[in-house]
């Protein structure tokens, strides 16, 4: 169903006032992308574009008073964010900054979507529930908000160069850096990765611990250009173990079973709204949302909506033209 | 031709006086495979195996005599190994420890083959002459050899964390950080490999310079198990950019042009000997050798060589059978 809806021409709502009412009518969820900055990788320079609410440090206008009505009119709204870094309290400051106020309990970052998965989808022997971490503080957050034990992570032990007594060690499964009850391996992006960590994280696996990725982008966008993302950390990984994670970030199904184990909606009442065909629809069309919304403030054009591979159900020039159902 | 001959059924020539004497009367020089320790990865349990001169740390018996017949002969002999992290000097010593007498001039590493790829064949701008290194110091000493100007590899101002400074800084191709006479980047096994250095190969890789990888295996054997190897370190690169980088170890052919460029032979008198039909008997066909020799004492069995895809020329139970043509 959801294929074959994006197979057919998306409804252009801009201006529409009774589409634009029956439209919201039809949903009580909608799920916003917040990963709005998306280069173009061929170009040789950076194309960096926009996003659903807003551009780099600039709020779209109009974007809090789209919030609001949505809002007023008992729609919940959450923050998808594919973020691992941070934690939903980091993330809620950081959107408070832009000028979007928003509650936790709105946000959902990978880091948030990882945990939720560990404590409420996988079923983890009694024996083997510790996570060992690769990332930073906002993984290690939300790890603790659903109780899940862990290791690694920020841990300064583990920020050091590896040891000939290491290799050994590691081999032999000894327990002094070995822990015998880690059952996943959860990588996410970390700013001080190194040689031991990979190592680690490589043993754990082989010794049949669930291979987890927040997110898989290999790309971090900084300072208008792109520096190593979540997906770099698990490229050697892959590469050493001829073996895909299971993704919990965006397009991964993974992160949409664990935001519905999380709001418990209906997915045939809900909507995701993004500015990539790719990404964003193709989330919500592969996880059979009732509908998916596309906005023309970032990476997809017109024409990827209209005639892409995949499109959405309905589209606006930009998210603020949701304003016009009233 | 090479082609051809992979798949005509492989000469056994253990015991086999005559066979052996022909043999070795049609070449000038022998390649040997220095790498022998290759695990299968499918198995639950590491299988360790040996090689084609030894196993572990445990010399094969007859392989110092077999050596010395070749030399007493006049065939040039030279030990190939992927090992990035040693100079040949280095490896020298390795080999002297395990009671194998050798030249420098013998033995050629994938530091040394980048060094002799980097100087002899890539034609690079004058102002673009330098090299970032990920790797350590047997890297370093090998350019130096070949008078290669570079930047990076074991300098400890790299050996530190990302600053918000930092993204700046690469973003803007900033020269106090973002040298513009990089033309190549070459990435080896790097024990002190960071976030910082991943997101300077990757800036000096898109701003132009040649990705090359000194070998791009992927595990690194060490205390009877795996370890991150070299491939590990351009894994991430490869996944950003969405680019392999030219790799100057086994069984790439830039090595052999590299092993040509150093030794001047002719390819029709020289031959590989390995103990891994897949990539030392692959090495030697894809580059048109004379001859390659299989060798049982290691990854490949009789049934891999007899009826495999690839096939060698010849093939012995164990190297020292060679002395049997005396």
């Amino acid at each position: 169903m959801a294929q074959e809806t994006s197979q057919i021409a998306p409804r252009y709502l801009t201006g529409d006032k009774a589409g634009l009412q029956e439209f919201l009518a039809k949903f009580d969820v909608f799920l916003f992308d917040c990963d709005g900055l998306s280069p173009v990788l061929a170009l040789p320079r950076l194309s960096l574009r926009g996003g659903v609410l807003w551009s780099g440090d600039h709020l779209f206008p109009g974007t809090v008073e789209t919030l609001e009505l949505l809002r007023n009119n008992g729609k919940q709204v959450v923050f998808v964010t594919n973020n691992s870094t941070k934690s939903r309290a980091d993330y809620r400051k950081k959107l408070e900054s832009l000028g979007i106020p928003s509650t936790v309990e709105e946000i959902f970052s990978s880091s948030y979507s990882s945990s939720i998965y560990i404590s409420r989808i996988l079923q983890l022997p009694e024996n083997k529930r510790k996570v060992y971490v690769i990332g930073e503080t906002g993984i290690e957050q939300e790890l603790r908000s659903e109780n899940v034990p862990f290791i690694g992570g920020t841990d300064p032990a583990y920020r050091r160069d590896v040891t000939p007594d290491d290799y050994k060690k590691i081999a032999a499964g000894d327990e002094s850096i070995i822990d015998p009850e880690v059952g996943v391996v959860l990588v996410g992006l970390d700013f001080h990765m190194n040689y031991l960590k990979m190592a680690l994280a490589y043993h754990y696996i082989r010794r049949g611990a669930v291979f987890l990725a927040t997110n898989i982008d290999s790309t971090l966008p900084s300072s208008g250009s792109l520096f190593p993302g979540a997906g770099s950390m698990s490229a050697p990984l892959i590469m050493m173990l001829n073996k895909e994670p299971i993704a919990l970030g965006k397009p991964s199904q993974a992160m949409m079973d664990s935001i519905e184990g999380k709001f418990k909606f209906d997915r045939s009442r809900a909507c995701m709204v993004g500015d990539r065909a790719n990404t964003d629809i193709r989330f919500g069309l592969e996880g059979k949302l009732g509908g998916t919304l596309g906005v023309l403030t970032g990476v997809s054009s017109k024409e990827d909506f209209v005639s892409g591979d995949v499109r959405p159900h309905a589209y606006l020039d930009k998210l603020s033209d949701l304003l016009g159902s009233e």
